[in-house]
């Protein structure tokens, strides 16, 4: 069933809601996690890391939004569905128990680094087909390498 | 390791503890279910069933939060995880492709009256253990058969 | 014909819905009696009375609407129109002339107090059958007695 | 008892004082039928009506609120108590039960028709006793005759 | 010299224009004869008083920027000096002490009074040549009606 | 097709209806001149003359959207179709190159005057067909008025 | 005359001050478009339609405010002008009186769709000569192919 | 003296009263001690500290506004004055000097605590008497127990 | 009638409520005059000149109720009415005309230079006798001493 | 232990700690006794004085915590616990049942009084040793003394 | 020392590296010198321009602090030290003295036009080893280039 | 060339420009080291300092801002370009590369020792010449020295 005509070739389309479906599975983990340690993480640094987890969660949660809704733009169904993250996230699974903050800012590290790397993929598999989805990785990417920057600060 | 004292006995501390894990659960799927179907709804009432969608989503967050520091403040360490999520969930698994508007608003119907139906349940087997858990899972009971309501009236 | 399918048992829902029924008229009442004083008032304490009612005005408008919607969350359609909030309300029938801010003060101790009565009793019915419906009278019965301590003190 | 004194003749008060009398209770019960509705409007349309109802709830008790204090300012006692509504209004009444999305829209055509026409007469009315009230009226009529063709609109 | 192009002609800019300078001095005055009373007013009404007297001021002085500015959009320069105030001001001159609350309630009942009396005249006169600026006289007219029924109705 | 029933009499529709459509048109061509002259306008005083216009834009949009939802609410369809503005306004067209700011104000004195000539004829021809929307043309007479008044005091 | 020193090449200006012109009168008509049908749609959805138009009018309005100072800001004198918009255009004309609402959807699936293509091309074109104005092209062609997805959803 | 007559029979408003005031004097000590340690804290934890304490500051005082006028509103004069505090607190006296970060965590580990551990007995004791009040006093110790694990989290 | 205690000595409070009541009449005779010039300015810079006044008449309005309530703080009733005002304020008359905006520049100059030079005095005279009254009158000639500058630079 | 080195010298660390100390007392406790009255306060005056309390919490309140900061500031520890504040309060203790409105504007201007007292020492005891700390004192005091202007003015 | 680990690799991380640092100095500077001309403007023009300036110093702050954070993110250490400023930036040094309005006007133009032609040179620059710094370039170019137009505008 | 004629004698003006001249560069200086840190500090707690050290920034730039315009108003040209500041700060110079949070926090505990120690001696060479500066000097110094208690808390 064709639901949206997409703005795109069907090679190009393929290739971006490919791009797409990654990115959005990789961010909605990343919210995931963050709020398992958000909730979970102890030692001195609680009340800083606990709130920087929150940061990460915005941030990870709207740019979900984005490339989700950017799948539909381009006539490609987005799947965020449990269990497809459980199944398909670049990230770790991560302890269900209490952590320390020193482990929880090396989950994040972690975490961060693994999307980033798949992130910059998508932008260069992106460039050609759809610059427009190559912007919006673009700009995810910077916030990303960003908080990403921050946790490493911090760790050491 | 006792990381956070509970101001509950062990026995009241572990029914406790689970009925806010179970709704823990709950809630993040219900999130990720409306999320889902918010990128994936067709048809004439797009617009309308995209918006209520997303007040799902914000709902569901809120107390998911909720019940999860709630679980940290009587000692137990609260599993949002995905895969946790994926298998312990009380909502059947929805479709990956669009959805009709009709459709959707069944399966909110179907997904809210199943995670009311266990809070109903965690209402009661709270209640002599810890009245303050008791309050919140009442709180939220009240926003979820307020969705449910409204999801009902638009499905007649 | 059955609109909305209840989370209560049957008898549970006889109880609840009158018991919000009754909430329903009780404050759509009070707060046409509040405004009917706040633009009715005379005297040296006009702009203070004046003012307080609009409070009223504001919490009773608030509540019944939360009562409403609830009423129809468990299944039962809500009823306040004029004739029915004439013929069934809790609260004594006020003058349509100019009044004076003494006997207003009076007027709104009387009338939360009758409201008030009736919420207690409804308080007590509704703990077996529905502790959402009840949690939610407690919450607003909070705010009608705040209310009547006030105009109580001002009466001294 | 001459409580206010009026900035209008014996007789431009009298025309002027029976008119916002009748506006204000045709305001008041406006807001009553569309929290009525409001609350028990069924069908595939229902958010949509349930929201634009809240508008017309909002509109209504704003301007109620306007010609209760006017008709105090030309010295005349309003009154808008539960049992003048239901004696006076001109609005007809509507059902105490679920009401398709389909025919609370045709109530509210027929709500908003019956208002506007006596506020029509009312603004003729005013003209000479009173430009000040005529002017509220005038802008309360744009207002009332704008949802007037949103809810035609819709009926198409 | 002709610096703004009138949109009225000679007369109708001649009679419109003493309306609006009328009004200007008028509107000034009351916002400095509440103020006056805002800073000397004692008495067990202190409070409530000091209040009130700061949103006469409020309505003051926005009134009177627009029928300045309506004064220049006509090609008439307004004339707002404390000179033309004191001289030109249809509000008697209040005592330079501390007043009581009861004293001054009744020194704005006459003040308000004052100038409705003189604004209703100003209405009638500028209903043919402008009835731009009779809509904004109107407007104003209604504020000053409705501060000078709740100052009335405090005096009782 | 009678979509929506007009609370105006025929002949009193065509009148009403012909001065709103014939607002519309000036209002919207109103806000594409300005946005022009926006963009366009060179010398000293740049930002000032580029800030002001962008006020008129927004008056201009404004009281566009309300005319012609008024034209709606009387049951008559509004046209603001490029097409339509480009034929039927009643401003002179202006350059497509930059231009000097004293000439921008000299544009904005024009435009406005001849717009401000067709709106009061307007006003004169609804007085009696209905008196609403006089109210409406009269009071976004008195905004354009203002704005004229300005741009003039700035061509001296 | 040259008024603004490009930091472009006299080649690169010329292509991309095309661009920008094209891609502002696609975006002022889409602007009037989409306020047409805002006025003049009717149906069931109205209300749902109606909403939604007036965010593409927002969306439209925000993007050719910025296309047209871009232009500036590369020393290529923007032509907004009705009659530019007119002739120019790449949206088909729009009838003038009331459109069902389903008729609504498709006129805007159309009307996006064709701004679209033309943007996807404009977007190529500037790649070389100006990075700086293909990224704002790309932006704003994200917001137009998410408004279209919107539609096509809702045309289902 | 009667002076606001009680919701309540004699006794239970005797059992519900001592549960206020007791509650009462525990959150105002709790605000002094948390804002006595705001002040006084050092060592490389400060600024965190700081910030935490004032949030416990912010949730104490807001509790303390409303047990005691809900004390008020069951017709019991509330004492929280200095003295009273000083000698019935439940919390204990802490240093007057600056205080260790790790300490001042500790300090509030243990004042937390100490009130949660009242908190829970006042629940107890209200339950049967008043469950306006109980409601009051679960609401706030999930707050207070929130705030207790992250002092714990953070001293681990 | 001594209505307020003053914290001053007789002669303290003599000099003080001496220097405050100048500074009242001169601040709000330059709330006036920058009315009257915001009003009526002519010329090219009309639009930057009618804002900047508007400022000045916040700052002015601002002050005047700080010194006139002190006044009243010390024992001092505030003498702050059109009559009083036109007899003893420090600033020059200005023109009941059009005024060049270049001119208008030199009033304000020359009317922010006379206020400043008093209440330079002021500060001097009310250092012994009242510091705290010392310390407004420093903070608002800063304040005026600024817009003075601001003046003086744009008649360069 | 030296925590925080001070700017100023040991004397005048000394005599800048002692007045800051001594306000610190005087601010928590006239913050205590106003929330007391606030909550105790009964007779027709009650709504008014009820709010005008707050405001003297508020204001108690922010100026305790800045001179409890500008104690740390200069290497003073400061110290605002309950025993140490109803030790060494300057003002009055109060009685633990309701007062009447007349009664507490009495009380009011006792405790303002007394503490104004108190801090015009403050003012000429720092004035050599630390103007910073003098200033932080007059400020407060400005505020202090208006208030007590008001229930002055009250108690007429 | 590896503090963060870079996205890049070695070369590209040199090359964007120094671009990010050029970019920073830049913007630096031009913040501090729009800030030493909007203080010593001078000229019939100073209230625009000093506002103008301040929009250029806001731009400039909130750009740099995204690069020099876009610097560390990419594990480069940015420099940002007033003499590292004062030695590498691309604008050239502005009078210490009052400077005239229009010349104002050509000092921004002229260090607008510098820092764009360097960050012309940076987009190239970092196009291949960093898409994700280009873009953050690309961004604040299109800032810069439309504050350079408006400068320009103004020198006409 | 006297653009602004100064309200001090020239002797007055010449210490007091000299005052206000060190602390604009002293505050210049504070928030760009402040920014160097900011973006350079590395170790666990880098977060918390990061964002300390973001409101020394917006601390400074406010107070910057002022001492720069109240030079201005005295007449006296300021000179905040970063050759100034980098040649006559009295803050030694941070280094260029990453700093540890420990090490950072005493750079700042040394940079507002140094500032504050120059601000304490302009306290005094203002008191006689200019008690309007000195004011404003008084009130920045207590923030910086609010700061400054700050970060030495965190360094024990």
């Amino acid at each position: 069933m064709t639901v949206v005509t997409s703005p795109l070739s069907q090679a190009a389309r393929k290739i971006t809601g490919e791009a797409l479906q990654g990115a959005l599975v990789d961010l909605i983990d990343l919210s995931l996690v963050a709020k398992q340690t958000h909730w979970n993480v102890i030692g001195p640094r609680f009340r800083s890391v606990h709130l920087q987890l929150d940061e990460v969660v915005a941030t990870a949660r709207t740019h979900a939004d984005t490339v989700a809704e950017r799948a539909s733009a381009i006539g490609v169904s987005p799947d965020g569905r449990a269990g497809t993250v459980a199944k398909t996230s670049g990230i770790d699974t991560v302890t269900d128990d209490w952590v320390k903050d020193t482990e929880v800012v090396n989950v994040l590290v972690a975490a961060l680094g693994a999307v980033i790397n798949r992130m910059r993929q998508r932008i260069d598999a992106t460039a050609e087909p759809d610059p427009v989805t190559q912007d919006i990785l673009i700009g995810l990417t910077a916030d990303l390498e960003k908080a990403h920057w921050m946790f490493q600060a911090e760790s050491v």
